[in-house]
């Protein structure tokens, strides 16, 4: 039996998450009935993160056993033949065979993409959110910075996370223009559900004067969801970089 | 009643093409039901020109009648809200009362795109055609020139069109490389059934070796569409511009 550390991406507009669901159809389930028809193994795969509805990732690590002796390279190449053209295996390595995606994984990079503009594109709506009034990238950098460091994210994670620990710790989030098209990156030693797009909502509520940038210290103190900004929408979220 | 010129664009992924079909979903219907929703009035609309299943426009002209009042900054403004997030409508205009989209239709233009890539992108996959050779662009070029001018298309259509009149001018033909993506522009007075994605199969073909740019003109000559190259897949085809 051989343990293989394997990077993915995809374009998940068309997928119910990462996570295998009885009733939709998903990317694992997607990624498992390939490895079937390549291997003839019923393999389960173990992903480093779920992902939501309508959410990407451009490098998503999943660790998995295999029995075929197939080289690493063509598995990426047979992957890349049976998995439909929104789901991509960039590379595959054998690895220690106690390496788990999830268990292991140290840290995340995130990324936000909001389309700034009054006119419809067609062509990006579902791999950004639509956000029409002008945003102030300078004053949302200020009130990234507030972010950064070890805090209670109870207020920027979803109302029922039913999480003990709500501390984690964000290395960096930054907030960029180029053109009409803002990138915001977050990268944490861990992430509360939802907390990229609540915390991307609560910048936007920044640019609209419901909050200011010294507002945030605060909102770690009073751990209430209902003080924060909204959640955005999944379609402009990008599972960025995964770190071991 | 009022004679509407509008200008709307759309990624063609999810449709089965332009023109209205009885069995299946097209993007004739979509603005015809969102004109419907807009304004309770029965629109028929003429497009100016039938895009396949799955081809896009970045400009597609229409013309339709209506007798609501509504401005056209309404009418652009509530079908962008009326419409799916993959079909916009840029402007709008009140025109003269015999303009139709696609019989005052003067030229057109049209881009071809092509991943040029051995690696397998999944965010635009619906967008670009994947050709994993590597492609020499200045050869492309060289043999792109040959299109331009008045020339017997006959090789270069569909081979079971129907046209009596084969003969089209193309004003300009050019292949330019940025990064992994290789654009084919293409204007002309008219195009018939499959012109653009032949065109760039034959182009295709030059890389390939299995023809010379030298060999176009031949190809002219002898109205056989055996010889040409193939019909390249449509996601990487583009309406680009209409002139009038």
């Amino acid at each position: 039996m051989r343990r293989i550390k394997a990077v993915a991406c995809y374009d998940g507009s068309a997928y119910h998450g990462f996570q295998r669901q009885d009733n939709a159809y998903t990317v694992q389930q997607a990624i498992e009935d390939a490895l079937f028809t390549l291997t003839g193994e019923k393999i389960s795969v173990n992903g480093c993160s779920r992902t939501d509805t309508g959410v990407h990732a451009r490098e998503f690590v999943l660790s998995f056993d295999i029995k075929n002796a197939i080289p690493c390279e063509g598995i990426v190449r047979g992957m890349n033949n049976m998995l439909p053209p929104d789901i991509a295996f960039k590379s595959c390595e054998e690895c220690e065979s106690d390496f788990h995606a999830r268990y292991n994984c140290k840290g995340k990079e995130y990324e936000y993409l909001i389309h700034n503009s009054r006119g419809k594109n067609p062509f990006i709506h579902s791999r950004a959110y639509r956000y029409a009034l002008p945003i102030d990238e300078k004053l949302l950098q200020k009130a990234a910075e507030k972010f950064v460091g070890t805090h209670d994210f109870k207020s920027f994670c979803c109302a029922d996370c039913d999480k003990e620990n709500t501390t984690r710790t964000v290395y960096s989030c930054t907030v960029e223009r180029q053109d009409d098209m803002i990138y915001v990156r977050i990268s944490a030693d861990g992430f509360l559900y939802n907390m990229v797009r609540i915390i991307v909502g609560t910048l936007l509520y920044v640019n609209e004067g419901k909050l200011t940038p010294e507002d945030i210290p605060h909102l770690f103190e009073v751990r209430d969801r209902t003080k924060a900004g909204v959640t955005v929408p999944p379609q402009g979220l990008y599972l960025n970089k995964v770190f071991y």
